[in-house]
């Protein structure tokens, strides 16, 4: 009876959410510009409406009326996952709550601005609001040993500063080495292959072909669009979206399009008896990423995949290949270079990138660090593990979104998706098939290991029960740093 | 207090509305295939939602509390629109309405199955089931004379079929020997130009291009997409959205990108200071279709318009426009003769195809007319006004989706916005300014005339106010029946 009503509100919620994320799509794929205004008053609307509904004292009823009764397991993670949610969300007062979302939309803004201008010190005060609210949201929400673990475990549930950073640090120390004699060897490799002429169309094209071919996206239940950032939605698991950028850097459409297959894919993979419920989504930001970047990175930059797909490309765009071999152009693609933007790092030097921003957040949540003394921090850090110092401070503190969003907590994910990605092929690779099929760039049999050991639990899992039956280990940075001396020890010729 | 209360419960109302519209214009254009499923149950949860809200005892009591506390016209009009749609909504039980929409979804897959077998028998009980449902609509609406009136009356409001009755006899009186001197004219002009090939990408860009320079209608606000059935769709002023058809017909996609932009332009024009209210929308089916066949027909298919426009079809299609000129243009896409497909007909037999369903309607829901020999009679009047007889039920009575939809006494406003489109042009033209904007296609002040006069007030007027005030008079088949004389004497040369 409840649990019915209960499985009821809750679809509604998830309804009003898909239709959100719709508009949402929507503004950044299709919508004509002077409807961004009233679109706005509309986004606001349903997000209301399905905060009210979800945290509203009914639902709380229904989940103490459901104690007990759930039928099965299926049942049981459901009401695990909704009052896990139903905590958290009623903790944060909604004065709080309307607060924040005034304070972020001001940051946005002043953000938007300070970065145009390069100027850090109109952010600032922002800034400071943002650490702020950052620390009331950790004490309204509780935790045990540092308050960056209450805004951590909102993306990554269950995982503690205390566990990232000696994994960060393992990661540190063995990868600068690696990065040093990269940068020594110099670049061997003919890059300008990158920028080669590759009409917008057939990029798109090439991508989306191979999307499908290689890696099961398909147009019956998912489709490509442009944005300006590239990004992954959906609004059931047969309603994928993703959208992708074009540039004269031809790799950002083909690996970014890769990229949010990896994204579509697993949601694509949650059972479908979770349907409409808080349930059916990826367990976390880290897990997430690691799908991700196993499709753009461990398998999109594999050379198995360029021999069996560089005749393809040859045909869509012979200009870029001519002249080149498949090892060739995964040798370009593959290049290792120390540079200012995360968004454009390579596999070796990606994560220190990550791992700078989450030590400033660590400094700033626990105030040795000011914010008038982040740019400076910024930098010296920058010169510390990639040798460069940015030319201001657009290409510096300022390049990232994420704190004028309010999103603090959240850049360790992103590393903890690629240690995550290599720990889990690793796993894979131990079937036979899957092994196989990775010589052949046949991934079937990868995917299949993926469905049973990630996808199909959607949140009924948590990360940490992810990692360690899908791969019998904690999380660990060993893979992932075996696989990087592996690959490019091999690239670079080093001893 | 009340009143600020009530606005906002309306924008909420309006805002799960116009995502509803999203989510089904996304659906018939964008959507991918495998997603119907889950897009059905999250668009029936936003429309319950939006009825939830609106019909809630709440807005009852705002109403209530809100009588005589309108601070101006703009308030006022809000008042009396709302309080309208309120009792209207109210007066249907929640059990009623789901009756309903369960037999419309069983009749619209049956009709689907009929239409595609042309088999009327196994559509014939859910039509029953339809009228039925008819006459208890109307029975909970309540109504004076006749009780198609309250079914009229939720298309456009104040109409009566007592009020529709003569002017209909009055216009297929006059029409009818009109139509049988075009055809015993015979086809003086060569029409094989219609089917000319003209590439799909360039019909569309033609298209839209013109609904720009000549109607105003521009990306900053509207975009274009390919839909299987024409329509327009709009989630504020400031977003609208029209699909087309491309065929190799290729006037359908023209002629039906700028009945869509006739629809779309009314819907721009509504005052800003209803946003977000029901005033925000066109009066009635009727004034909405006197936009849409105003900038199709009147405006679309006249000599000036492709005195100006001829030269852009030569460059986009020289194809279709070679050994031609704009006046032989002019005369090919104004092609006079009956046939049995309405949404295929020309200006002087389309009422006729309108005509015989509104008489169809009538007697059904009287009972003169059983839905058993409903074939019979729709082939006996097809007979009668355009001397032709189907060659199955798919060509006859199957063809239109509306009855299987519930849509009963929708019909008439079709032939209603014919009558007024010409009613209102004779009007604007009074206006020099119009007047000589028509004579070169320069429709500016027309559309200036439109918005001062039609578009602007929303639903704040009623149709019949409207007409009244624009025109000085009451509906009327006197200009329609004047301006088909002269046109069409003048293309077939009739005495």
């Amino acid at each position: 009876m409840s649990m019915d009503e209960l499985k009821r509100r809750l679809a509604q919620v998830s309804d009003l959410r898909a239709a959100a994320g719709l508009l949402s799509w929507d503004q950044e794929t299709q919508m004509p510009p002077e409807a961004a205004r009233v679109r706005g008053l509309q986004l606001a609307t349903l997000e209301g409406l399905a905060h009210e509904l979800f945290t509203g004292a009914r639902t709380g009823e229904l989940l103490v009326a459901a104690e007990g009764m759930e039928a099965d397991e299926t049942e049981a993670a459901l009401l695990r996952v909704t009052r896990r949610d139903h905590a958290r969300a009623t903790r944060l007062p909604t004065e709080f709550v309307e607060e924040s979302a005034r304070a972020r939309n001001e940051a946005h803004h002043a953000w938007m601005d300070a970065r145009q201008h390069s100027r850090f010190a109109t952010f600032a005060p922002h800034l400071e609001r943002m650490i702020e609210l950052a620390r009331r949201q950790a004490d309204l929400l509780g935790y045990d040993e540092h308050p960056y673990d209450a805004l951590l475990d909102e993306y990554e549930p269950g995982m503690r500063a205390s566990q990232v950073q000696p994994v960060f640090a393992d990661l540190r120390g063995r990868t600068l080495p690696l990065l040093r004699r990269i940068v020594a060897a110099g670049d061997a490799v003919d890059y300008g292959v990158l920028t080669r002429p590759f009409a917008p169309e057939a990029q798109k094209a090439f991508a989306w072909r191979v999307a499908g071919e290689a890696f099961g996206l398909h147009a019956g239940f998912a489709r490509q669009d442009e944005s300006a950032h590239p990004f992954q939605t959906n609004f059931s698991r047969s309603d994928l979206r993703i959208t992708t950028r074009v540039e004269a850097y031809w790799p950002a459409c083909l690996f970014g399009t890769w990229h949010e297959t990896g994204h579509a894919m697993y949601e694509r993979g949650v059972s479908e008896r979770w349907e409409r419920t808080p349930v059916s989504r990826g367990a976390s930001l880290g897990v997430h990423e690691s799908q991700s970047r196993m499709f753009e990175n461990l398998l999109g930059r594999s050379l198995p995949f360029w021999e069996r797909y560089f005749p393809l490309l040859a045909g869509a765009a012979p200009e870029v290949t001519a002249g080149l071999d498949a090892a060739a152009l995964y040798r370009a693609v593959n290049r290792v270079r120390p540079s200012l933007i995360r968004v454009e790092a390579d596999e070796v030097t990606y994560n220190f990138h990550v791992m700078l921003r989450f030590e400033l957040e660590l400094a700033l949540l626990e105030g040795s660090l000011s914010v008038r003394d982040l740019p400076e921090a910024w930098n010296a850090r920058m010169q510390e593990y990639l040798g460069l110092t940015p030319p201001d401070d657009a290409q510096g503190v300022l390049q990232d979104i994420h704190w004028s969003a309010g999103l603090i907590g959240y850049f360790p994910t992103y590393t903890l998706g690629n240690l995550l990605s290599v720990q889990l092929l690793e796993a894979a690779r131990q079937d036979p098939a899957v092994a196989a099929g990775l010589q052949q760039a046949e991934y079937g049999p990868l995917l299949g290991w993926l469905v049973e050991h990630v996808h199909q639990h959607g949140r009924s899992r948590t990360p940490g029960e992810i990692i360690e039956s899908a791969t019998g280990q904690g999380l660990s940075a060993d893979p992932y740093v075996a696989y990087l001396h592996a690959k490019y020890g091999d690239i670079y010729s080093l001893k």
